[in-house]
């Protein structure tokens, strides 16, 4: 085994500041939105990187970049690594691009040290994880493990009407490779965790478990329009009275179902809105997360609870609809254990994490046994300009990366 | 005394009617706007039945009109009534025409009976009291009773930049008499209650004691914009959680306060208002009104402490701003008398009752001796096209005015 082994901290963290200033926004961010030409020039800088260390390299369909490390023996099935390098418009230097380095880091740390693996490596750059220029988050990885049609995704239009196949096909993107999964023994992702969990507590890793279950409902709660003035309190329909007794039961309800809970009001409006008349209607999204899907079940239960119990004591009219859920998801047992293993080896302090956001290894879990690794970023910020991460963290997370790959490629 | 002395219901019914046609819209409400081409021709039809019942007529320097019937002794204070003939844009048949056509039905009922008053009686029109089209309500009693001066009243000006002052020359309704108080022995207007607690309890006649204390506050509260997922609730900066404390506090207290109190949170939203991003900021407005000077000063101290407890508590920086403030007003006991003592020689049903709303009155009340005299309209809607009243609402509030007018002018 190669467990003395260590990539080079100082060549992934300048390889991360040159990316980073392709894009690079004056807030200290980046904007390289997926298929634009900024997206392209990243594309090309990379992949001159992965052929300068003898990779070879493919295209599929949907604009995936497939980097490949031949194995002693080619025939076996590849250990993959991979994440994306397009950007949210103010997005930062690190979310998805760090993945792919740390990729291609892994790569040049056995190039150095002349080792050969027994199963080929992979590294993989979706094409457009963030969803933010063409309107589906995790494209590419989602077109490869079928859980989107090729041709959905081609049709796909930006604000300006120019297509994802348009797009790929300016830049030279759409590949021969069918965008179909091949036999792969096992995928990590490295990550930054894009939340406050480990920075608080301290750790440099996360070894990820799964993803949350997750939904989104949305609440109209009707009441009637009253002047503010006349109307006494007790012949009021007001909605916003609803929410009085809605809001703290849905808070306490999450904190009930202990830490792993979230419960997020994050839209909330009263309308006609103006200052001296009781609002004719309230209307509120709900955002329920839960890692145990046991748990979670109970909690969308409890919600829709919550909210009839506080409407129909008013006698208010209201309207419950989910408009988005995406199930949990629990990765592979030995992938996991190959991260945690490696954690071990390297001495580095770590928590048992669950994603609170989506990633490219959501869809990849479904064809092949997944994992992924997560190091702190400052202050939990992510999708902002002022997205930061420590040089040390970036190294550390390479380092858990390169020793579970090993493992899983012996 | 002409306690036996009633108005012709059917001939106010058929003026309101009338009145109603000019800018009726397609719901069966009205939109005649302060100085359009409507409320020119609303004012010219009043004038018209004014003169034909013998009246004279006289404008004052804002378009305030002023109708006298003479006295026994014309030396001697009128004894006043009126309201207003503007509307909102989508009003009602009878917000203040009402009180307009109740005080000329009042002068024909003694032309009918050939009864002189001691004092001579006088019905009033006051120019712009919707504050609509141009953005001061009860402008017209305001310049009158000294409360705005002539020269900001002129200057006030429409969307598309008209000036009152324009608006007023463009009808001919710029007068010469001077817009200042003159000696009056007592004011009484009538007008349709515009909530639902006289209808709730089955009176005909709300003997109107005085209008609320009312203030308006803008609170903003700041949190910090996180992702949905991966942020622990215990972690978050969320201002809807403060929501959750605040919203219950403050209906309690208003339920404390008891049955005169009012609260209400017109306005309500968060922002940037993204499902899967809890909040950074929360803004709502708390309109808090109550009668009674000493409870609502206690209701404005204990909201203060109820927002800055609660955002305290979860470490949130907030900001609270009055931005709207309107003392009380106490009726004058003798016109409350009046107007009681009418209501038991005439056996109707009626409540005392405090204004929720503004009204001419109020500004009336700091000059000279005032009360109002409120009847029932539909489910309280009003500002609303399908504002409502019956007929014998109508009838009875005039004869309710007849009997106070003739008792302070005898």
């Amino acid at each position: 085994m190669n467990n003395e082994l260590r990539i080079n901290g100082d060549r992934l963290w300048q390889r991360l500041n040159e990316m980073a200033k392709i894009g690079a926004t004056a807030l200290g961010g980046c904007n390289r939105q997926a298929l634009t030409d900024e997206d392209k020039q990243g594309r090309d800088l990379f992949i001159g990187w992965c052929t300068a260390a003898g990779c070879s390299v493919r295209i599929d369909e949907i604009g995936n970049i497939f980097v490949r490390r031949s194995g002693q023996n080619d025939n076996l099935p590849p250990v993959m690594t991979g994440s994306h390098l397009d950007t949210q418009p103010t997005g930062g230097k690190y979310d998805g691009v760090y993945g792919v380095l740390a990729g291609l880091e892994v790569l040049e740390t056995l190039n150095d040290h002349n080792i050969e693996t027994t199963n080929p490596l992979e590294v993989v750059v979706w094409t457009n994880e963030e969803g933010a220029r063409f309107d589906m988050a995790m494209m590419g990885s989602a077109v490869w493990a079928g859980q989107m049609l090729l041709e959905d995704a081609y049709k796909l239009a930006d604000r300006e009407g120019a297509t994802v196949r348009d797009e790929l096909a300016r830049h030279g993107y759409i590949g021969e490779h069918p965008a179909k999964p091949h036999d792969v023994k096992a995928i990590f992702e490295t990550h930054i965790e894009q939340g406050p969990v480990l920075e608080a507590a301290n750790q440099v890793i996360g070894i990820v478990t799964g993803v949350q279950n997750m939904s989104r409902y949305r609440v109209v709660i009707q009441g009637t329009e009253m002047h503010a003035g006349p109307a006494p309190m007790a012949m009021r329909h007001d909605p916003v009275m609803a929410l009085a007794s809605i809001l703290p039961a849905l808070y306490q309800m999450a904190e009930r179902h202990g830490r792993d809970s979230r419960l997020t009001v994050g839209y909330l409006a009263a309308s006609p809105g103006s200052s001296n008349t009781v609002p004719g209607e309230v209307e509120l999204t709900v955002d329920i997360r839960h890692p145990d899907e046991k748990t979670y079940k109970m909690m969308l239960e409890e919600f829709q609870k919550i909210v009839q119990d506080s409407c129909t004591a008013l006698q208010l009219e209201f309207q419950v609809d989910c408009f988005f859920e995406s199930p949990g998801v629990q990765f592979d047992a030995d992938c996991i254990q190959a991260v945690s293993d490696s954690v071990s080896t390297l001495g580095y302090t770590a928590d048992r994490i669950v994603s609170g956001a989506g990633h490219d290894a959501c869809n990849l879990a479904a064809v092949a046994p997944t994992s992924m690794i997560f190091i702190p970023c400052e202050d939990g910020i992510s999708h902002n300009e002022l997205e930061n991460i420590e040089a040390g963290h970036s190294e550390a997370g390479a380092n858990v990366l390169l020793l579970a790959m090993l493992k899983m490629a012996s």
